[in-house]
């Protein structure tokens, strides 16, 4: 029997900001000893998976950029297989627009000639940056978005995310967006089980989020964990619209789950 | 019996832009001859009544500020009432800015003291005023707005209005805005009927756009009349959700809707 792949979501489950979860080095290390194959992913654009993969080693999980999936890289793969070359707006930060590049797309401003709005989390969003983009969706562009989380956590509190660029964009073109690549989207979880190598019913979903980590693994039907050490708390539970098949004070009780070559569910 | 008051919507219906629409000052003059009230209201929040007054006195249909009804003064004014004094961050440009300071509100960028968020029009919108209006609505803040307009016509288009700093508003707060005082809101009815000194039942509505102008008209209980020299083409009554008492050309029919001195309705 093959070990069941775990699907990492970072920001809440691995690290919270700058700081490791206790424990979480270990647990890695105790999965990849045993076999697992592992990935992590995020919602955020705002680094690339190199980034990532750098900031994990950095914090003692050494990881390699092809073992990390953010939405930016989904929504890249996207496009290269159903509108290859295209000419592309996205409301986004420099690393979108590099990844972008490097696929091939080109980046326009030229309301005319866009094919692609990408609606993503931009902190440098203002009223041109608006008005391009609603004038390319007016003239037929699609409408595409990386993630569509309301607010991003932050040092003392959150910011504005993507859905902030996302409404804004709606509530003048009074165009509905028409994908978003993110979590909970099975499109992300294509690329995490084709990077596991896994069937999606051999891997476990494990992440901080009800709304997203947990919706997306159950919908894809994987096994879920919910930790504690993120945005939900217990209390949350009560009025979830879905439940994880497990609960877990932190990421350093995801070993206990394997305690045969399969994952458990909670009785 | 006293002459019915009448509402005029301004751009689409007595101008488009910079131009007026052919017979609308005689038009005027004659219901002024034959002792009709009129005011002219408008959602536009970019231009004082002052301004509004002097365009239209410009265009030779001299007029008074106070025959003038913006939806920024229909705001200060509820607001006069219902929260005098309080501190206020407006995500708007600098002519709502004046009347609210004029009104005796402070502005105010600090999160902690924001008591009310005004969303409305403004090209200057930016992700710092996104994140200073996120803030205060994530600590509580009433969430007001100008208008709801999703677009403002321009020479040769339209460009993103308040409807889109509403969604980006609503799209990180995840709440909704509270009210919307501009058109087709009963708070401007109420400023146009005072100022007209008639009952809702003794005023003609004339405008060029159903979802605003003639639902506001036919809500307030008013007879109204939609102009078609606007964005509405007749082709575009079948699908409406609401009917006009009227359908004219242009406002050069209106003096012919008054054959005795009452406002006739078409049988």
């Amino acid at each position: 029997m093959r070990r069941p792949g775990i699907i990492f979501d970072l920001d809440g489950t691995v690290y919270l900001g700058d700081r490791l979860i206790p424990g979480a080095r270990e647990t890695v290390q105790w999965l990849r000893q045993h076999d697992h194959p592992i990935v992590f992913v995020s919602n955020k654009p705002l680094q690339s998976r190199a980034d990532y993969a750098a900031k994990l080693t950095r914090l003692d999980i050494p990881t390699r950029p092809d073992e990390v999936i953010n939405s930016s890289l989904v929504l890249v793969r996207y496009m290269s297989r159903e509108m290859p070359g295209a000419a592309v707006y996205p409301v986004g930060e420099p690393p979108l627009l590099e990844e972008l590049t490097a696929a091939g797309f080109r980046i326009s401003e030229d309301r005319d000639e866009i094919e692609v709005v990408v609606a993503s989390f931009d902190r440098s969003f203002d009223y041109r940056k608006l008005d391009i983009a609603f004038q390319a969706l007016r003239r037929g562009a699609r409408f595409l978005a990386t993630n569509a989380d309301a607010t991003c956590p932050v040092e003392g509190g959150e910011i504005p995310d993507a859905g902030a660029v996302i409404g804004a964009l709606e509530g003048c073109s009074k165009r509905e967006v028409e994908l978003v690549v993110g979590k909970p989207s099975p499109l992300i979880v294509e690329v995490a089980i084709e990077q596991l190598g896994r069937r999606a019913d051999e891997c476990l979903m494990v992440g901080d989020r009800v709304e997203t980590d947990i919706l997306m693994g159950q919908r894809a039907g994987m096994t879920t964990a919910l930790v504690l050490t993120g945005v939900t708390r217990r209390e949350d539970l009560a009025g979830a619209p879905v439940r994880p098949d497990h609960v877990l004070g932190s990421i350093t009780e995801v070993p206990r789950l394997f305690s045969s070559e399969d994952v458990t569910r909670d009785p």
